[in-house]
This record gives C-alpha cells, structure tokens and sequence, in this order.
C-alpha cells in the first residue's frame, strides 16, 4: 500500500480504469470516486474499480490524500479553481487531461504556493474510441507512456507532498505505464502531432463517408479493415474532443492545414511524382517506428 | 476438385494466398505460379502455395484452364494484351485487381468474342500493408467481399467457359469470401472512397509525421494505439498504389478534395460548430455501420 485514500473525480473510461489499477495492485488504502453522472459513478462501483461512491465530492476531497481528475479538461480547469482553496499542502492532485498548457498555467497560479497542495500535471497515452466504466480495463496503461508536466513550485514543497507527488509516479509504473517528464508547451506540440491529429483525420475521414453514403448498404458490405481501422477512431465523443481543441487550438490547426496540404499535392500529382514522394515519407515513416510491420 | 489447372501471375501476397486457398481445400488438380521476381515465385512454393513454378509463362499459360492475374493493376493490363491472342475459348481468366474501369474496357474489347477465353473481371477486399508470398494467408480472404464486374459478351459464351466462370465464382465462395457483382464505374467509384481514400489519408499522415519529426525519438515512445493504427497502411508499397491512382484518378481526386474540405472546415471550426458537426457525423457513420464498438 503506497497511498492512503485516493479520490478519482471522473470515474469514466480513464478513471474506473485508475481504480481498477489501484485496487488490483493493492497500491491505496481506499479508493473513492464521484461522477456527475450517476450511472458512470454506479458502473465503476459495480465492476469494483472503487471501495464506494462518494456521495457529497467536496466532503470527499478534504478526505483525499490524492484527487485524480479524470474528467475532459475544461472540466479539470473547473476542478483546479474549486478544489484549490479547501485543500492543504498535505494533499496533493493529478490529472490525466489530453492537453497540459493550459493545465500547467493554472496549476502555478492555484497550486504554486507552499500552504497549497501539490498538483501534478499528467497524461496517459492511453484510452479507447468508445469510453465509459463499464470498458475500464487495469491493464490499460501497460506500456503505454504516461506523461508529466511537472509545475515549478514558488516555494520548497513540503516533504509530505512531494513524497505523494514520487508515490503517484511509483504508482503509475506499477500500472505498467512509462514515465516520462516534459515542458507543458513541447507536450501539447507533440500531442497534436501524434495524438489529436489521427483523431481529427478520423473524423473527418468518417464524416465524409457518412456524408457520401448516408445509409446506402454498399459501404459496410465491401468495406475491409482499412476503412473499418482508419475510421475507428470516428466513434470518439465529441464532448472530450472539443476540450481538446479548445485547450490546443493553434497547434492542432497547425497540423490540420499540414495535411490538407499534403492530400492537395498527392491530389494534383496522383500520376506524378508528388504521390511516390508521399509514399515514400510514409514508408520510412513506419519502417524507422514500428519495425513489427503488421503494425 | 473443381478446377483442372490454375496458372497464378504474380505469387505475390494476394497471389499465394490464392494459392494456398485453392490447395488447402482441394479446389484444383495443379497450381501453377509465375513471377518476374524469382525470390517471391520460390518462397510462393516453399509455403507450399504452389504446386510447381512456371519457367515460361507464355507455355504455362496455355496449359492453363484458369489463369489469375494477381499483379498491380497496369500490368493485369500488359498482361491481358500478351494473353488474348494465344488463349482460346476452353480457357478461362481472371484478375484480383484493384480498379475495375480500364480493366474491363480492355477484357471487353480483347475478350469479348465467342472465339475467346472468358475474362471475368474480380477484386477481392483483402490484403495487408506489406505485401509479398511470405505474408500468403488461407484465410485472408475469409469473411472479406470479393467483388466482380462481368464484362458484356458479343456473342453468348461456350458453356465450357461459362462453366469456368461459375466454377471460379465457387471457389471464391469456398475460400470464405463474400461474392458481389458490381458495375465496373460503380466499383471504382466506391472504392475510391472506402479503399483508396483510407490508404491516401493514412499515407498522407504518415508522411507529414516523418517531415515534423524526422528522426526525433519522441514520437516512437509518446504515439499509442491511435498513431499506429491510422499509419499502418503508410507502409503501402508505392509500386500497388501507382497504378491504383492512374486507373482511378478522377474518382480518387474527388475523394481527397472532400477530406481535405472537411479538414479545413474543422480547422476553422475548431472551437465553433464545424467542429462538433463532423464529429457527430462520424459518430453516425460507425454506429450505423460498426456495432462493434471496439472496430
């Protein structure tokens, strides 16, 4: 056991899988959780990501030695004002949004000083299409990387904190997530490189489709597992994905207009060398990254 | 056994894994395989896909009842012009290629007459990434459409050949796959979008991922699941898709201008309306098509 009680604020697809991971590993004395939705709250109670279902979050929170925010980050912004002023620099608070700017900033402002309690920027690159409790899964984060944007602190942290703050680390390794720290801006650069990218060009790949089709049959008879993969993604909610690209909206678009630009020159060249040069980016793209060739 | 002798041009992965299919059920007395790549005709025969190899192509073709075209599509082509004139009306032809339109332009205008072998124009919706015989499979076909577009006969078929036409038909249905029949512009124009789109946008990622970052290491540590998947078919051999893109530019063309449409529109939209119109689209597009919610 490495922490005392935890309290996870969003107990979807990310958080009911913490809590599964936690309990699993026998990691927290106690695990706590609350969601605004009630089903969300009683399916993660049911599959046993949590010891019980806080009824009141606030009365919760001053009994957390640790709050896990897993909710979408306009969201978590909404939790970092509220929680800062009633906890104490015994506590300490994580997160696991999909963008860290904005995050970091608030986390200097509300959480910088030494009466607060710490709080941990982080980031598992992990999740599914579809999210939701009840596909919570403890092994989610095997392998995957789990990213922190540590926030530099005005004044020394209390050694109580900063002891949460190496515990929560410990724990992550143990789920089997790779640690790794990085700048908060340099973050939300990579993320929509290899991140919000895919997700968008799924989307818009699907919306396409369904605007080209609609409900003709033809489509899901002849399509194979190109179209069924490269549209997965198509199923992610929106409510998560607009947080998204209202926390990282330069940077996203930076991406988008990178690859609209890239589909107008194979567009303009498909019988001339503007394709082979795309294709062959492409190839020593994967054969430099992932040499299991069936991906 | 249905089949006499089937001669397969191209011992490629689609090729061998005909190969396979045909042999592991018992489908035909002898399979032939030729290849202008020594190296994939002999592994072709190592995995057991062929019978024996063919050292002239021309002297094993007309020994053939049944030869399957199994290369990129513009020599399917090459080879329908080579084939015409030595085959005769008790032999019988088909091809797997990918585009449908020139190919049964040409099958109609070469093999149309009462004197002829019979072309039967076919694609199966199968295949990986990264080709070549040592990646055959039995089963890939197994649960996939395999369509085809019957070209119009001036005058009506010996019944030999029509036999041969139904004969193949069975040994597809045999080898598990789903048989439609399709218009040939029909055929192209909907795999232009649920073929050659997903493996144009999945290039087109890959390759502006390997322009950002080069070779920066973070992008094989961060990436997940979702990087992975949506670049999967970036390892697509060029030699394949060329030919796709020259027999279907138009189509093709139509359907990138469409994605990159919508990706500008996201991108304008990333905090308005656009946005969330897209993703309910694409919402609607897997619920309506894929149940399954984990693709």
């Amino acid at each position: 056991m490495r922490i005392g009680r935890v309290l996870i604020v969003g107990t979807g697809l990310i958080g009911a899988s913490v809590g599964l991971a936690l309990k699993g590993r026998e990691l927290s004395g106690e695990v706590v959780g609350w969601d605004r939705n009630a089903g969300e709250l009683e399916t993660a109670l049911r599959i046993g990501a949590l010891d019980r279902a806080a009824r009141d979050p606030i009365e919760a929170v001053r009994a957390a030695d640790l709050v896990v925010l897993a909710t979408p980050v306009l969201a978590i912004l909404d939790w970092m004002e509220r929680l800062s002023p009633i906890l104490g620099p015994e506590q300490a608070v994580t997160d696991v949004g999909s963008t860290k700017g904005e995050i970091a900033v608030q986390a200097e402002r509300l959480f910088g000083g030494a009466e607060r309690a710490v709080f941990l920027p982080g980031h598992p690159m992990a999740g599914k299409e579809s999210g939701g409790a009840a596909r919570a899964n403890p092994e989610l984060f095997v392998g995957a990387a789990w990213l922190f944007t540590p926030v530099r602190r005005g004044v020394a942290a209390g050694s109580e904190t900063a002891g949460l703050e190496t515990i929560w680390r410990e724990c992550v390794t143990a789920f089997g997530a790779r640690v790794m720290d990085m700048d908060p801006g340099r973050h939300d650069e990579v993320c929509a490189w290899v991140s919000h990218l895919p997700q968008m060009v799924a989307t818009a790949l699907a919306a396409v489709l369904e605007e080209e089709f609609g409900e003709a049959p033809e489509l899901k008879s002849i399509g194979g597992r190109a179209l069924r993969e490269m549209t997965r993604l198509g199923a992610s909610p929106f409510s998560m994905w607009r947080d998204v690209a209202h926390t990282n909206t330069v940077a996203i678009g930076r991406t988008l207009l990178a690859v609209e630009q890239r589909l107008g020159a194979m567009r303009e060249e498909l019988r001339g060398p503007g394709l082979r040069e795309a294709f062959e980016a492409a190839n020593l793209f994967r054969k430099q990254r992932y040499r299991d060739s069936d991906g």
